[in-house]
């Protein structure tokens, strides 16, 4: 159901005291090969990280033999000391595991400006090594154990997995609940197959599922420094993946992860989808849509079950996406309350009672669509991040 | 102090019925000459709203008569109908001034897709024309009800003046509350002054002063469908203003109303100004300042008290301005908290119990600065804007 889904690879999830909680913040994912190929998306975000700029100098070669991943503390914006807890964390799997540190990847999750614990990330390290060298970290629950490490504000652990007839498998784990923006990335994320494939094939399948998943969920407009996504292929199945069956199958985890990650947002109550149709390009349905996303006013009205319509086609209009103004139609839970500019059906006709939410937003203008994932905007949103950091 | 605190204008606001509350909710301000001189500037908002439609057809010759303005209602995505309610109010007021219907600016604020009552309309331009006609309407009394009637969810009326040693008088009105961010405009604001000038000097002046203060204000990043800045000169004071003072005393008088508006916004508990300086252009250091501005989880930090310092890097490091990431200082309230990307100052000596809120970002790229006016986001806000139209 898990990284551990797919045969070659091992997990472990262990408590390092970085989370004042006691609960599970370190993880380790080992590509036990034959392959050790491995793609990735990082945030698009300027200030990233120093497990993001670590880990994309690891990448440069394609190669990823572990990828150990800590909640409580983001390791951003703490200099050159933070970049040598990150550097030291590899050192530290790369000596525990008998591989090379220049294959690690580092992911880190957290509050910005804090300096983590270089003591307990590698008693973590050492303790989540010990985990995998028992035997049982191909196991779901040692994919669960992992899963359970990387969360933050997480009420739940994601977990997807999709097993191909032709004989290889798919699967992946997701931590993130808030700053879901498209980064790319947006989140911590790590999917294992054991398909034959090189780096090359991987990024191409990785690129062409993030950007129609994760890159288009849009929880509260905001980027985080630290978001990766991960592919690993250890080859273990002997089978050679057709590459568009098995973007279809990477698809379909990352989009069952970022919906996951939708459900879990913070203080969300409604699960938004946007739905632009008929729009002159992709790109163009994709601007309207995250518009809308955007759109505290819509966001705070969908809370307060309030169908208002009005503030759909006022962030519409803030785009240069091609359409007529007074050519829209717009539709919420299946009531089509506006039609041509005008208003249609009665406001009063939409049911928002369930969590799930679809708007449809009809441009008139092309055959391209595009949906964007969000949420409303709550009082235990603005609850959850006024006292995160204190 | 107001609309009329330049000689040659009347104001009436009057209790039409269209706000359920029974407050005052239609103004009008007229120019008595002997100049009809005006300048304006629209929401950038490609789905206008209807006054907003008709309005730019009335500033093709920059001559302006009066302004007619209601609460209640925004006209907005009411189709032909709302468009036919928008010219006939103008043709009411036309036929009670003895004016031109084609020289008066309509202005609407409220709920989008509502029809608007014509018939409420009508007699309350009756009774604000009356009002006007009895001869008071000059007075600071007469400006003040103007103010009250369009205001919305404002708590209090915005106005401010400003009178030249030279001889002339700048003075104005404003609305707003919610939805303010650069339109250009985000609010109904009407100005006045009795200085000698034409609409094309007036329209360079409007530009100038709306560029470093309304479009600076960015309450919530929602822009409306409304919003409309109106200027008028009547040259009672036979004085021909020098166009840079002129420019200056108006960007005083539109700061002070932006200022109002800030302090005033739905829901807020502070009042945050983003100072960007050494930006390596100007235009790059509004981006940057916007950018933060726009940032749900900044504005949640801030009304938690929470100096999270992580949360700003991490929005300018969304945008494509002129940085080096890891060589940008942060202060907040006077305590650098952030020296070249890592971390100076212990965040617990911020203090964030006052409602004003400094930030202050140095880019370290040029010589450039700009500061973005928002507010905190709060469970007052959401509150507020979950539960407007219902």
């Amino acid at each position: 159901m898990s990284v551990t889904a797919a045969s070659g690879f091992a997990a472990a999830g262990v408590a390092a005291g970085l989370k004042s909680t006691g609960k599970r913040d370190l993880a380790i994912v080992q590509n036990l090969g034959p392959l050790t190929a491995a793609a990735t998306v990082f945030t698009t975000n300027r200030c990233k990280a120093n497990p993001v700029l670590w880990s994309e100098q690891v990448m440069s070669d394609g190669v990823v033999s572990a990828i150990v991943l800590n909640s409580g503390g983001a390791n951003c914006y703490t200099g050159s000391q933070g970049f040598q807890t990150t550097h030291a964390t590899a050192e530290a799997v790369a000596e525990r595991l008998g591989v090379s540190a220049g294959d690690v990847i580092v992911c880190s999750t957290g509050l910005i400006g804090d300096q983590l614990d270089l003591g307990k990330l590698t008693a973590g390290v050492r303790d989540a090594a010990a985990a995998i060298a028992s035997g049982d970290a191909g196991s779901d629950d040692a994919g669960l154990a992992a899963a359970e490490a990387i969360m933050t504000t997480d009420t739940r652990a994601k977990q997807a997995a999709h097993v191909s007839p032709a004989g290889w498998t798919v699967g992946g784990m997701a931590k993130g609940a808030g700053m879901l923006a498209p980064g790319l990335a947006t989140m911590l994320v790590v999917i294992t197959t054991d398909a034959v494939l090189d780096s090359e094939q991987l990024d191409t399948a990785l690129r062409r599922a993030t950007r129609v998943t994760f890159d288009r969920l849009d929880s509260d407009g905001c980027m985080s420094t630290n978001d990766t996504v991960s592919l690993l292929a250890s080859g273990t199945s002997g089978v050679v993946a057709d590459l568009d069956e098995f973007t279809a199958a990477l698809t379909a985890v990352c989009r069952s992860l970022a919906e996951q990650l939708q459900a879990d947002a913070e203080g969300a109550s409604h699960d938004i989808a946007i739905e632009v149709v008929n729009a002159f390009t992709e790109d163009e349905a994709v601007v309207v849509g995250r518009a809308v996303s955007r759109s505290n006013l819509f966001k705070a009205a969908i809370f307060g079950n309030d169908p208002n319509w009005g503030r759909v086609l006022a962030a519409v209009g803030t785009t240069d996406a091609v359409f007529d103004p007074y050519g829209i139609d717009v539709a919420i839970n299946g009531v089509q309350v506006c039609t041509a500019g005008e208003p249609d059906q009665p406001r009063d006709l939409v049911d928002l009672a369930p969590r799930a939410v679809h708007v449809l937003i009809d441009l008139h203008a092309g055959d391209q669509t595009a949906t964007i994932l969000t949420n409303d905007l709550t009082h235990d949103y603005v609850h959850e991040n006024s006292a995160y950091s204190s």
